[in-house]
């Protein structure tokens, strides 16, 4: 069974990893989000793509949900004790990533084919491709005015009421080599339980994505529990956009995209209201505390798929 | 008194210490050499500059002798797993003068006024400055060819024989602000016991230098002592120029730009043959072992220069 899915950060990983753990390396396509991508410090930094290859390889900080392992902090110390940006926390380890991808960018190479090459050296069999090659970047627009994502997500703690997002670069970005290939020949698509609005939708605006997606069985896992996201902003941004937070918003959200949603077991009286509007259901544990949590939940997921499929 | 010092790497930077132990914060000032500098990883590197501010401010690496204390190697281990350039030894609090040093570069300030407020926030009250906001490149001629300096020193380990030296850039460079006038003003200019060849002789390269330094009341301090440098390639360089490497080769390589020289007591027995050939000598213990050594140091050279401004 092929499959190819759509990530973010944190949650997306966890299922990624999931996934990773069920299926043959061959067979998994995680394509991520790269709409959070910025310059700091001169580094070319890939925050969830970092978040996926760390959590594959098994590198990620378990205790902050962010950054590696192991991680030191004498670099930002010392950059703040010289009065240098410490807005976002840049860990040692971390560091070294920007620092190799940066250095392989400016020599001419692409994301892509230093996302799939750094990967390997951490070890990580899975695909992973960045959605595209191209400069995408996700605009917040909330009452402040338009904010680029990290200075919105990070400098500003999300406080700024959101009313809208734009993707910047989207219409005229190619998705990159191995994207479009993915879906098509994957059995299943599954979209991570990221942010809707600032982890899939950016993926979701490239050119081609939403056909390839929606011609494909494609089942999403609900990033809300009770009305809250686990982590992030999600439940927060569906609010300020007007919207009353749940599964059955995420599933409406996704309208025209999913053959089948995964809500989470405290969620299972949306079950109805969302199959009646036209997406099948599955309600089980959604919170995945430990791998094997993360495996459990890809098995649950890839058998709702297959359901779905005869 | 008013003095200015010319410095180098380690062993300048500890008699700049012994200087600034003695002296006023406002009456000295350290020119340092920037032929070593270079770009490494996107990074504005100047190792000398670096060596003199961390040992002012008390946070040189004793052990290392480069470098700073409490130093971490996350970043350069993360670094190597990830397939990065590893001939460059880059800690990770030292990586943070590297990016903050290049921010502001890039911010369009010059390199001088970083230093001076970079060695402020490291505590340093007296004055450092790098020898020019220009860039010049010690190149080193050698039998493999035309070697950048880093090139040689750190991935060739001074290995390739030398044939020469050249300071690219040098010619139409103009010391930095304050690096003329502070050696108008010096009553006393001090030759640090750094590598004559890469460390003071890329500064006397600039227009104006030597002049300024013959000038002036100027005294040097062998960095040789019994034909070996206490570390670095001084003594090879003088040997691989066809020049047998001496305190005496020392005071004949400054010739015309100093009234005196120290040398180590281990040396004595050239002080007369130096003396003939025109440069007053001090004989006495010039190896710096830890701070109270270098003040003493830097207060018997204070007193000989004194003595011959009489």
């Amino acid at each position: 069974m092929n499959v190819a899915a759509l990530a973010g950060g944190v949650g997306g990983a966890k299922l990624a990893d999931g996934l990773a753990q069920v299926l043959p390396p061959g067979s998994l396509t995680i394509i991520v989000n790269t709409g959070d991508d910025f310059e700091h410090l001169g580094l070319h930094i890939s925050p969830d793509l970092d978040t996926v290859c760390y959590t594959l390889a098994g590198l990620a900080n378990r205790t902050t949900g962010w950054g590696r392992s192991d991680e030191g902090w004498r670099f930002l110390e010392s950059l703040e004790a010289l009065g240098g940006p410490r807005w976002f926390r840049l860990g040692d380890r971390d560091l070294a990533l920007h620092h190799e991808r940066t250095r392989r960018l400016a020599a001419g190479e692409r994301l892509s084919g230093i996302t799939r090459d750094l990967a390997a050296r951490m070890g990580v069999l899975t695909t992973v491709l960045p959605m595209t090659d191209d400069t995408v970047r996700t605009m917040v627009l909330t009452d402040e005015g338009e904010l680029p994502f990290q200075v919105y997500f990070v400098a500003r703690a999300c406080k700024p009421p959101v009313r809208g997002f734009r993707f910047d670069g989207a219409e005229r970005a190619r998705p990159a080599a191995g994207v479009l290939e993915a879906l098509a020949g994957a059995d299943v698509i599954v979209l991570c339980p990221s942010n809707p609005w600032v982890s899939l939708d950016p993926i979701l605006a490239l050119p081609g994505l939403r056909r390839a997606v929606a011609r494909g069985v494609a089942v999403g896992v609900s990033p809300i529990i009770r009305g809250q996201a686990l982590k992030g902003p999600a439940a927060k941004m569906f609010r300020e956009m007007g919207i009353e937070p749940s599964s059955r918003a995420v599933a409406e959200h996704y309208r025209g995209l999913l053959r089948g949603i995964v809500i989470d077991q405290e969620d299972a009286a949306e079950a109805d209201g969302i199959e009646a509007a036209g997406t099948r259901t599955l309600s089980t544990r959604t919170v995945m505390k430990g791998r094997s949590a993360r495996r459990r939940l890809a098995e649950e997921v890839l058998e709702f798929a297959r359901h779905l499929m005869r």
